[in-house]
């Protein structure tokens, strides 16, 4: 049914209710969506946070703008003056997002396993495939074509996307989000060659997936080889993630898209990993490091800071090809002024004799 | 029903019909396949557009070939000529493509929400799973397994293969292929650090998917977070590719496998992004821009060109580790030129005084 | 049902029968579980492979230790002394596999084509999609959730995990393990650009999956444009990886994750290809060849060896910005080391005159 009316509109008051900010202007104004400070309408909510946005605060459409005290004096409407203006957007955006109609219990077409203990608030969505053993908690939502394998365990308030799949034995902690496509606890990458061919390494751990932890879409968890894979309380990570046998993710760290965290690696706590980056098997990286996009982590960090590896930036296909000829052209340079210095030391020597 | 027999042998003639081209031999001859120019064998047909292929051409057994006017007085065999031969080519071998058999309409099996406004032209497969509100157009294939989400519109003519997830409120333009495993509309990776802790942004945007756009298998194209992402006409995507929140690829984009496309970055017109390549976020490439693979971006582009990052070429791991060495080893080198000068400067001097 | 009682404990004999490797100390000792050397508890067995580990083998508390002949001598418990720890242990470890409940036959819920021919011995999974003319050989396991496209045959003894996605005419051999998520055959990214415009190029080939190949979580392996895209037997691939259309991947090769082989690409038997690195469109790489992580292979390689790109080493984000400087100042180096030849050959000649 699609009768869950989701309210569209709210003052500033209950907007802000239970955030630490004040409201400067008309408490009662209503809003009914956000925007960007220079595309906000009538109606809208706008936020500002990077200074490269503070020109268009002047002229804002926008009912109503979150900002900083500082930049409070300049609003030229109802200002939400706040110590962090995009951790406020982001509480007060929630109101308008999209509440999917979810239906309590199970849906018809779910096949359930034996022994499961579902709790009755949770939802399990249409075409689920729920193994034995399982144990589902409060309010937890699985979306359809969910797999969920044998003795797994989702704690209260978790989010299972559409087309989430769940091998046997994971445990995921509360309040956990985990996009469609995303496959948690297939086996590690283990494998032995013996006499020219590759043998299987039994994965015999699992996977932990900690309170409060995003996952995006597409992403694979692997489970672990001995030990268990584990994902620290509340870290978030983007898509196409892989995260090898073994790892081990510290708490409340950001890892953008298209990252690989190869096997028994170990990630400190708050650190930041940008796109596209690596981490080599059996690295660690110390708390609160934080790696740049694209950069190959090669070897361990011991020190907090940030890293980065290759050559920087992006460059014309004909410099790039430059750049390499000068590489090796530099083992001549050497040579050059080798013999340069040889010969300025004849020159010196045969004027002081 | 296995019974949709597909007719597989045509006449030159019926296989270029529309097609802007001249058949200089037998237009009669029949044609039962395609095969590359060295492999081909009577009843198939090849094409030659590759200078490095044209040694075969003398010596093909294909009953037919198609090339250049200028390729033509080669031909040992009957010759469809034209400007093009690879793109004639792609319209030809489209004749001997596998027609899955297509039940029209709803598969008993899918789950279909309420409020939908599904053309009776369309096919629904086995399991799929639709949600409230959705509009499907005419002649549009939903493989099985695929989850709609509440308010997606899929425009006609359009086909998401097998196991496609869209999230709610995506648009889908006519014309287009999905593939396999991909995911359209996750929420995008918006995460406010505050006193210590992630905490969610909403992600209250969408994804708009324009006309003739192809997405290969296990991509994830991200919802905007206040705006829509949104992915250009007649943009080509191939597989394992991440389209951040925001990001707007512009028309006939051609983007190659595993590439990430961070949030906010805007992709011109008529682009090139080679495999592996980055585009990090809030990032302008300009039109016509040409990305070569590996190339991580890490500043906009604002005039077309061909581009590229770090230091070009494989090389033996022992030239890497040597390349390393190298870059460092400047700063000395840098010094004894310095010294050098110093050195050279007084004896010129000496010498003139 | 739940009652597939897996045996838990064995005695050594038990557990290195067929294995060739002899038992010192007490054959009868009872096993239960795996663990890492230096946290082995008594009644499980670890192994000893890696140099770095033996301190702990005086300390162990493992009841067991799998081991070579040269340090069994200091092992302290019941030794398993063989030639191969690694590969002794993964048969080993294989006794302590959760062992998935497999029910035989097709699921009800499963939805079978026409003239399909799949083994009674076989298991189809709960929500599976089978197309017409499927062939599914003696105990091949099909997870739940799987589609499986028209025409295509998997052979004896394979597992598909969960959701895996085989599009039409893909050929699985035996004994082979693909992961949840990944999808087999989909159109490779075949375009041609005509008058502004991408046109599709159909894919006519398919993919042939040789005996005894391993593929990971959410992959992507593409059919071939005219012939088909092959990977040999016993190659091990691990996740995200994109397998382009026409590659041909040799016998016994492991791609480590977040690999892309471009189409067209050929990598010989034997060969290791560390996790993120990438293989250009067309290019071929020798039997027996090993590319490091991270690495973009740019050019085919003719000779065995170990190949690596771009320039060596995680550093700090300063040193990166550096390494960049450093090699355009290059340029002005060269011109400061010719001048100062120039002034030198001067300061000789006029010495000389």
């Amino acid at each position: 049914m699609m009768s869950n009316q989701q309210k569209t509109q709210f003052t500033l008051t209950e907007l802000v209710s239970g955030l630490d900010v004040s409201i400067v202007g008309n408490a009662d104004c209503l809003i009914h969506g956000v925007a960007a400070i220079q595309k906000a309408e009538p109606g809208q909510i706008a936020f500002l946070m990077n200074p490269l946005y503070k020109k268009h605060l002047a002229t804002t459409n926008a009912s109503a703008v979150i900002l900083t005290k500082e930049d409070s004096s300049a609003c030229p409407t109802n200002a939400i003056v706040c110590r962090d203006p995009y951790y406020i957007y982001a509480k007060i955006a929630a109101n308008f997002a999209h509440k999917p109609a979810v239906n309590l219990g199970v849906h018809p077409s779910a096949v359930i396993g034996d022994e499961c203990d579902i709790d009755p608030s949770a939802s399990i969505g249409a075409q689920c495939v729920i193994g034995n053993g399982v144990k589902i908690g409060q309010n937890v939502i699985v979306g359809s074509h969910c797999s969920i394998g044998d003795f797994s365990e989702i704690d209260e308030g978790t989010v299972l996307h559409a087309n989430v799949t769940l091998y046997p034995r994971v445990k995921v902690g509360k309040r956990v989000s985990i996009s469609s496509g995303t496959v948690v606890g297939s086996d590690g990458f283990g494998i032995a060659k013996h006499d020219g061919v590759w043998h299987k390494v039994p994965q015999l751990g699992s996977v932990i997936i900690q309170d409060d932890v995003e996952i995006g879409a597409n992403c694979a968890i692997d489970r672990g080889a001995i030990e268990d894979t584990i994902i620290g309380k509340g870290s978030k990570l983007d898509n196409l993630i892989q995260v090898g046998h073994n790892a081990r993710i510290g708490e409340h760290v950001a890892i953008a898209g298209c990252v690989g965290i190869a096997g028994s690696a170990t990630i400190g706590n708050n650190c930041l990993i940008g796109g596209g980056a690596g981490v080599g098997g059996h690295i660690s990286i110390a708390d609160n490091t934080m790696i740049t996009g694209f950069t190959a982590v090669t070897k361990s960090i011991r020190e907090a800071g940030v890293y980065s590896s290759g050559v920087g930036g992006v460059v014309t296909n004909l410099e790039w090809r430059k750049n390499s000829a000068r590489l090796h052209r530099l083992e001549q340079l050497s040579q050059r002024i080798k013999t340069l210095e040889f010969v300025v030391r004849e020159l010196i020597e045969s004027k002081e004799t």
